[in-house]
């Protein structure tokens, strides 16, 4: 995926004549498609293509005379080593999404000139942004221009996977169901059309899935819907006639993929559409006419698939034990061979992939499996490739992120193994590690309460001892569906209404300590949101964790552990023996016996 | 105070009558000033003497058939009580500023009709908020009527109190020195003029105090300087001759307080005037001509204010012990004389301000003293007056918070104890809040935490068992001025980077249990932001406990107190008694002996 400099050199040269064509100071590339999506298909991975940086997240801004790319605290180490030798500066920003390049146009360019974005790539909200930013710096805008189009020569193609249903059991709730409480949501909100651009609601609402991109079971489309007609605008090829004729019996009519612009300008003016400005772009939200009523709000069915029925639950649920027995299967494999065989990094990918694809329900990873040891472990996003990797042997702290996808449910979780004997100050970055996730394991919240209101909770122990870290609490996790979706966020993001913890969402626990060229810690179990009692002061909530592994006891500083946290991990992972140990036979059992006994 | 029935009728009525002379459907009335105060003189409680409502904090909405008071839950039973009898419907938020009252409006007027709002009184980022809300409904908004002045009959003057030097060594820091930084911070914005309209940011930068409102020692004015000049507008009487000497010296000069608006419309075309959009009026944003720049940004006084100097901190640590010492003197006097001589709670006012009234640099109470026995302890903004309060007899829970103004510190503190035998189940609420208070004072966290995002922090332990309250944890605490400052706030409040946690910054601490009709419990100190050691993950800070008073060691459940728990709790308690044994003699020092005995 990477590289060479000089290809780089090559691709912003060209860059730069299209810009000197149509008079532009700066373009500005960001690492997003028209659906906004968080995995991109090749065909949009532009700011990969220019920049040469394989990080999910960047904004690339060219000038004539500088190139610069803004990555969050996830990605400096991996930036820094993949943009050597091109001549692109690496901007770091703290956090994810910190508008800190917008200040950086304002403050370099002149009044006059005009910075380019391709506003069919570019989100609403966040063009909304960059207009005030600039527009107060007398900087212009153009939002019209594709200019990758006309200089990259070999361009990928669009993916062609073929989409498939997703079924009862699994699918526990019909298609026309969905449809019909969107449709309910639409009327309250006064809505006559509602445009849906965002893959996994889409997905979710017609209960298909597919293989356009890596780890998210989507496909490339969007949806328009009124209170009669749905339309799918998807690449008609992926659709096999069986489904076209079964989505049809539903209401929902396949038209190309590349229509979908025309239909929005074709939409009449006695149309009132909703429209999620965080979650469809500029260039489609500009295709509708101006005279037609637009009501913006956060899509429903984003709201409605966060939280999980009954049904689904009772799936996960089932989902976390397949999981559960292919982790124990994994680790009792790797004890016996840590130390003794060749283990490389890219060995535990390939054994926990193949101990998960055992498992009946299984489809694929739901990201790629981030196995770090030691100083590798303190790269928060870490991927071993064949070219750099490590052999896993001597001592020290293995950190493995990894998950599936299964009909019945999406997985993530993170354990930190130790290998040999880990030091006293590992153990004690573990142990600080745990407190924190327990922390917020335990917590009980009124229902309502804004999630990023409670990411200081599993921060709190580690501050205590002056330490931090740089990624959120917490992500909100699909349905055999995005392994991050929203809208919650156990984080510091800017909370909103629309972030509040309700029944039945499920949220990952994921504080970590990172030390660059030493070790990392972090430990994830997924979390449910569950009713507790009400009282005279509302309804509460507290978390079921759903995730089924135990936490490695020999990496546990035990003088740091208070009662309420020992007897939590206690009952953790009696609760991991309980549910596991019937599916488990030899050494797997064993392991778990072992790795699950009392502190 | 409060009004018969029929008065209130009667001003409903004639403001009726001024809508239809100007064709306004709805007019809305806000608890606000030209200077955006918590605290308003009466000339400007046209929201009171409509509606009877003596609460701080309510907006009125009267039409020509209904008229609502929007308050947030500290009122709701105080304005159920004052609105008996009255045709005001009682509107009830959650919290304060919620803004339901703008979708009422939006969801109960006509397209076309006109809502009147006065825009000398409304904020400028509240007039955005109401444009906005108003706008998309196609509501007009008119904010150039002051339909008060008419009807008000006998309206009270404008308060005429003399104006007086805070001076070394309380006041630590010249005006010339302030006004030196604050050019600073005017150049770093670019702007040639900075006008303020808020009295605490005025009074701290000019070394000033008043005592134009209750409580807060400030005066009412506004301010405009550019770079060479300083123009202060204020009652030119209130201010004695050797006074306008001294300020004329450090190039401050005096205008009549009438003549603010005209000085803001006498601004040139090339000036760029730096305006604090949450604490500037409307009516003064649009006095600025339309050519002239606005540089909209956070008053940098407020900003500098915030951060006390180690000057200051010596002075309120010292403040503290003298706050310490009366507290002594008055709760040894109740502990001898409850339930054997006849004591209200309007003696504890009496008692405990004639207490701090003993000090050397007392000043004046810093709020009205909350003294609430039993059932009037469960409302958080209890006031007893001579009409209405208990007498303290028998078993129970008195909770009294108060606070004062000395000339080297403002104090705050909630303290609630016993009253004959508490019950168990008072004794479990009163450990509770003692352990969210506790779990945010032990807390370390990176400097430039948004303040919001520790408020969980002392709220999980009630949390846990199913306990919420409906005010914030914790307030900014001024230096011989408001006792309720920002721009932090631990609270459920939208985070903004202004809020960011620092170095030398005061709040408070105070979580509660309100249960109506039965008891309350608030416990509260002040914390400084104190620096923690520094590490590879950056900068840390961790709070000093400013506060020095027992906790009533009688209404704690011991066993629900784990041993960091129980550990604060000795180690707070020896500090109180170094601090303070050495100024106390017979029955105060016996009381804090035995108050702070370890548990």
């Amino acid at each position: 995926m990477s590289h060479p400099a000089h290809t780089i050199s090559q691709h912003l040269n060209a860059l730069r004549g299209q810009m000197q064509t149509h008079g532009i100071a700066a373009c500005l590339i960001p690492s997003s498609d028209p659906h906004l999506s968080e995995y991109l298909p090749q065909y949009w991975q532009g700011r990969r293509w220019l920049s040469g940086f394989n990080g999910s997240v960047g904004t690339l801004i060219v000038t004539a005379d500088f190139a610069g790319l803004w990555v969050d605290s996830r990605y400096w180490v991996q930036a820094e080593q993949e943009l050597v030798g091109s001549s692109i500066t690496l901007m770091k920003t703290q956090t994810v999404n910190q508008p800190l390049h917008l200040d950086w146009l304002a403050a370099n360019l002149q009044p006059g000139q005009t910075v380019a974005v391709d506003g069919d790539v570019l989100g609403l909200a966040n063009a909304r942004a960059l207009q005030q930013t600039l527009g107060s710096a007398n900087i212009r805008l153009r939002t019209d221009l594709d200019l990758l189009t006309a200089i990259w020569q070999a361009r990928p193609a669009l993916p062609q996977q073929a989409i498939y249903e997703h079924l009862p059991p699994f699918a526990a709730t019909s298609r026309t169901e969905k449809l019909g409480a969107l449709r309910h949501a639409m009327q309250q909100h006064g809505a006559s059309h509602h445009f849906i651009s965002t893959l996994d609601d889409i997905a979710w609402l017609l209960n298909l899935r597919g293989a356009d991109v890596s780890f998210n079971p989507v496909f490339i489309s969007h949806l328009l819907l009124d209170h009669t007609q749905v339309t799918l605008f998807v690449g008609e090829q992926k659709i096999n006639a069986d489904l076209v004729q079964r989505l049809a019996a539903d209401g929902v009519s396949i038209a190309d993929y590349s229509t979908a612009k025309a239909a929005l300008q074709a939409i009449g003016s006695d149309a009132r559409v909703l429209l999620d400005p965080r979650r469809v772009t500029l260039g489609l939200r500009e295709a509708v006419a101006p005279n037609v009523a637009i009501i913006e709000a956060i899509n429903p069915s984003t709201l409605f698939k966060s939280r999980k029925t009954a049904a689904e639950i009772t799936q996960v649920r089932d989902t976390m034990v397949q999981d559960g027995i292919a982790l124990a299967e994994f680790f009792s494999w790797f004890e016996s061979a840590v130390n003794r065989d060749t283990i490389t990094e890219l060995t535990i990918d390939e054994q926990i992939t193949a101990a998960r694809a055992r498992r009946d329900s299984f489809v694929s990873p739901s990201f790629a499996t981030i196995a770090g040891f030691n100083a590798n472990g303190a790269l928060p996003h870490y991927r071993a490739t064949t070219e750099s990797h490590s052999e896993i042997k001597g001592d020290g702290l293995l950190l493995i992120d990894s998950g599936g996808q299964y009909l019945g449910g999406t997985t993530d979780i993170t354990r930190v193994v130790a290998v040999g004997t880990p030091s006293a100050v590992q153990k004690r970055d573990f142990t600080l590690v745990l407190k924190g996730m327990i922390n917020l394991s335990r917590a009980h919240f009124p229902q309502g309460t804004l999630s990023p209101m409670l990411d200081s909770l599993a921060r709190v122990p580690l501050w205590q001892h002056g330490i931090d870290f740089g990624h959120g609490v917490g992500h909100g996790v699909g349905y055999f569906l995005n392994v991050h979706e929203g809208p919650q966020s156990i984080s510091r993001s800017q909370p909103d209404a629309n972030m509040a913890m309700l029944e039945g969402m499920i949220t990952s626990n994921e504080p970590g300590i990172y030390r660059p060229g030493q070790w990392g810690v972090r430990i994830e179990n997924l979390l449910l949101n569950v009713a507790a009692a009400a009282s005279e002061f509302g309804d509460f909530l507290h978390f079921e964790t759903l995730t089924l592994c135990p936490i490695d006891l020999r990496c546990i500083e035990r003088s740091l552990l208070n009662q309420e946290e020992t007897d939590w991990l206690n009952d953790y992972h009696q609760t991991v023996r309980n549910r596991l140990a019937p599916h488990l036979t030899g050494d797997a059992l064993a392991w778990l016996e072992n790795g699950t006994q009392p502190l």
